[in-house]
């Protein structure tokens, strides 16, 4: 296996926002390119992020499945500056990372065992979709954050509501004006810690998706031209609310 | 009671600077503006903070006392951007709080109960006044916060200097040509620590003003078209210096 | 003794990267200019400073040992802003330091008494000199922060070479294209703890000079027209290396 990114930045990124939710993981690459799906430790999200083979400069690779401590990988790709590329090259039990830029500079990773099976995002169904601006989104996410742990996304007559009420209360009102909404009145919560992560990846795309329905989970896909990160959010279903 | 500002910064900041003093006040809202008067716990420093009716854009009230939590307000205050505007609006026992924005963003903010009765600005006489530049008046206060946890404010033949001395120590001599002096000789020592505090509020405006008088509290005020905002600092009278 | 200074900027970082590795020392003021050497508390790295009397524009004295607080020093020259003048003027037993601004400031610095002699940096023999950029040996040193605690210095048939190896590894290779490599083949080991203090004097100049041999100590030079920075490292010998 031999793959090649010429702006690693994205990888980059993904990786640092996912080493946040999981510690360890497997990274897949095959024909189609890179994912990484993995649950976190609570069991209360997933995360899949999606690098496709169109996305590499060059990519040369079986299927592979490799197992790797998020920290490590994120403290070396953190090594890239703004202009260089990255080679990933499995030899035997390592990741050989080399960074070329204007010295050659290699980093060998230990490739480590995943317990458990492979996870995969599961089909979910959903009776609202809502497309918004990433900056709204991320706004109306760390008012939220000011006054509770946790939030509500309600549809209301046309109308997508995020609000958190605790001894103070937040609210932010999206009408058709300022967002796409195709969805059925309806209201589930969501922990603020959590969304307060899946906001990083927000911030990689200028829109972002978000997919629930009455008490279900949350779905949130970030799509950019070179990747997908999508979230998959427990509801918070409460007999107090 | 509905009032609307097209430029929160002013009170976002004034509220910051506050709430590092005093975690709970009497925000007054009346027909001369809105105003701050608090004392902080320990019964050192004294804070008034006013910002008048013409430096709001909509102004609709009664005689109003608000029991604000200051870190909670802080906190919403800092939510606003810099081109957004902001409406505060009473509703029976919360006072909501408007970011008027790209989407609508809404936030209650619960009342307290404030124990104590309503304090005020004392009325004090001073010898000495100096007006100099903020500026000036930051650097040498931190000047002394790398030596010291107390400075003396020292007028001596028509020049105003500040002085700290601990092991180390450091001074600022200011004559007629960089601070306007109206003085009598006199020595008073103030506490660094609530100086260091004051001089945030300092960088509101290009000038602060400065009154005392020997071995007798400070008065200092930074004053803008929009807003005005005074401390009063109780003198160090130490019998070993 | 009095000593003026017109960009003490240099003064200032050096004072701080000295600071990281000593807390006290003897600043020596002759007729060649300002120097300070010392070695740290464990033994293990020596420092020496100059400043030559050109990189004064005032420079009046005899020969001067003053016994400094390296962190009060720092703190005191950080006042300092970006077109400011230094003074350093002894008096009796404080060193008078006036910061000339658009007012006049001025700190008074303890002089204190070190104990054990005087250190001066050895003379030391080499068999591998490296000139390479500081760009290039930072991002080097840091790459191998992290995943180690140590890194070896590498010569191998004229190529110059930086490795850690800990659970993972990290690698930086030099040709003679990207460095010059007047050197022998041999290898030694170094503390990358101490390598990341040494750096950031890197910072200072263009290029840094490495000095070294087999299991030997490593001395690192920085120059500019105005200061020299000197480091020397004792070598890790390891067993199981």
């Amino acid at each position: 296996m031999l793959v090649k990114l010429d702006n690693p930045i994205l990888l980059s990124k993904a990786v640092e926002i996912i080493s946040e939710l999981v510690t360890e993981v497997r990274i897949k690459v095959n024909e189609f390119g890179m994912s990484i799906t993995a649950m976190d430790p609570a069991n209360v999200a997933m995360i899949g992020f999606r690098l496709p083979k169109a996305s590499f400069s060059q990519f040369e690779t079986g299927e592979e499945s490799l197992g790797i401590n998020l920290d490590s990988l994120k403290q070396i790709l953190k090594r890239g500056g703004a202009g260089s590329s990255l080679i990933l090259e499995k030899k035997e039990n390592m990741l050989n990372i080399q960074i070329q830029d204007r010295i050659k500079r290699n980093f060998n990773l230990s490739l480590i065992d995943i317990e458990g099976e492979e996870k995969e995002m599961p089909n979910l169904e959903f009776s609202s979709r809502v497309e918004l601006d990433s900056v709204d989104l991320v706004a109306s996410i760390e008012d939220c954050g000011v006054v509770a742990d946790a939030c509500s996304f309600i549809i209301q007559d046309g109308k997508f509501i995020i609000e958190a009420k605790g001894l103070n209360s937040a609210r932010s009102e999206f009408s058709g004006d300022e967002a796409k909404i195709q969805a059925e009145n309806c209201k589930s919560r969501y922990s603020l810690e959590y969304l307060q992560k899946f906001i990083k990846g927000s911030k990689l795309s200028e829109k972002t998706i978000l997919n629930f329905a009455n008490d279900h989970p949350l779905k949130m896909d970030i799509k950019t031209q070179h990747m997908g990160l999508s979230f998959i959010l427990a509801p918070r279903v409460e007999t107090d609310d």
